[in-house]
């Protein structure tokens, strides 16, 4: 019998399709998946807190095959599951779609003024004029992230009529190399960062990279708050260098209540909710699982497996 | 000498590429317009009091050609006009691009709860889910206008997978006639009226046609106020008979402060912004209004001229 541990919350979705020969633990609770965890062989341990999560990973001693729901696994002890050679298959490009859309707002709402709007609206005031004028036609874009979510945030930048620049470790058409982006930071209206956490990506944006930006530039950050150097970007929005940053991640989250980022009207906050802005995700996230639990029965290679040593 | 009363405003775009032959006399205000429009030949009389630019328009007793930056001539005294003889010239598919932007915005900032967003992020709160949880992706709209900001929504719409079906007069492929979208109004997740305003489209959505549709539709209005039924519009979001809509325009405009829409959390209000929300508009039309002089000065027939029955 193998033992998967699995979140009591994709039950429903889960239990009518679970196979013969697997036995299932469902947590509900951190207590749950600390006391489940030695006896797994299959775990699908997400939790909220990547501290606590990772304390369960740690504890699975006999972990064979490690899932996830989330793209990013930079919470997980790498390190740890290369040794043991736990596999593990995450769950990139099951929130790409909502993430692109959320991108895509980002953008609209930074261009248009629209938290003004809304503000105005809440006062019961009637603006008469626009606060964004803004328009997306005819502006350009650096891409940097050339896997789901990208693919599919260039198709619908692009219908908007954005010239679209990819960064792409082997540049196709409209697509530029990881080396040749830095030079070209003053041409661009968006910058959008959509790359998985690695140590490659860490800080990626950073002083020198945000003074070279137009003071019209405006970042959308749906990767991790550590791709950007938080501090160089909170002092290039305070002294306006550049117009806005649409920021769905940050460093840390939460964000705590005094933090400085929250005073800056120029900081438009999203507290990681571009990929839950779906009712989907459990829905393609059990469909992929139990199609991978089949594979690992016959004894054939998962997909979505992330490579413990690129960190995606 | 044919003379022309232009708006100050746009004097540093017109005046260098004014013709021989043309005299202007620029208005700064209400009174010079009225002061000046008996000698116009010419006229481009937009004032923000939709009352005070027809009052204008009827001292002009000389008018030949009116000319106006708006797409919507539903303001002005057309009926005079036509007995006057007047050709009217107006803007329509200068302000098109950036509406259909903000179409698109108004729907992925209603999918996403993004009102609710930015709220907590002004009271310093890291929302734990997302407060709108829809998908562009796989949804379906109806889209009431095919003139130049149906088509420019369509095109932008499809690149998020949206199934759009256009109202057309001559319905083409993935079009249907006018007869034919009321008995399918509950197949559509999004209806969106950019029509433009005549006795046609008054009221076109009204108790009967929101009935039909789904509760969980969603409509966006950048047509005007009167195509909807607004006080049917407020009992359907007051009794959630269908789930939110997108305001642009409304009756009347400004909305007074104490008025019921103010008051519903699904009435998203943008308060006439979205054709603002650019700063392309005077320079498209200025260079509208130059190519068109020449046209006049050749005696050649001007483009984008209203057809003073058809209302557009």
């Amino acid at each position: 019998m193998t033992i998967a541990v699995l979140p009591a919350l994709a039950r429903p979705l889960l239990e009518p399709h679970l196979p013969k020969g697997v036995e299932a633990r469902w947590f509900a609770s951190k207590a749950d998946a600390f006391d489940f965890a030695p006896d797994a062989e299959i775990g699908w341990l997400d939790m909220y807190d990547k501290a606590e999560m990772a304390e369960a990973i740690s504890r699975a001693t006999n972990l064979k095959w490690l899932t996830s729901v989330y793209a990013g696994v930079d919470g997980m002890p790498l390190d740890l599951l290369r040794e043991r050679g736990t596999v593990v298959t995450n769950g990139a490009g099951i929130n790409a779609l909502t993430i692109a859309e959320y991108v895509v707002m980002g953008m609209l709402t930074v261009a248009k003024g629209y938290d003004d709007v809304v503000r105005a609206r809440d006062r019961h005031e009637w603006l008469q004029d626009s606060p964004g004028k803004i328009e997306l036609a005819g502006s350009k874009a650096l891409l940097l992230g050339a896997g789901a979510i990208g693919t599919l945030v260039r198709t619908r930048l692009e219908a908007f009529d954005i010239d679209v620049v990819t960064v792409r470790r082997t540049p196709g058409a409209g697509e530029i190399g990881p080396k040749d982006w830095r030079p070209r930071l003053g041409e661009f209206d968006w910058i959008i960062l959509a790359v998985p956490a690695t140590p490659d990506t860490d800080g990626m944006i950073g002083a020198a990279e945000l003074a070279a930006m137009k003071s019209s530039a405006m970042i959308v950050n749906v990767a991790r708050g550590t791709v950007i150097d938080q501090d160089a970007l909170i002092a290039a929005l305070t002294d306006k260098r550049i117009a806005a940053a649409f920021l769905d991640v940050t460093t840390p989250e939460p964000l705590p209540l005094e933090h400085p980022l929250w005073a800056l009207p120029n900081a438009h906050l999203t507290m990681h909710l571009s990929g839950r802005a779906q009712n989907k995700m459990f829905v393609r996230a059990a469909e992929r699982f139990i199609a991978n639990l089949g594979r690992w029965q016959r004894g054939e290679s998962l997909q979505h497996q992330v490579d413990l040593t690129l960190g995606y």
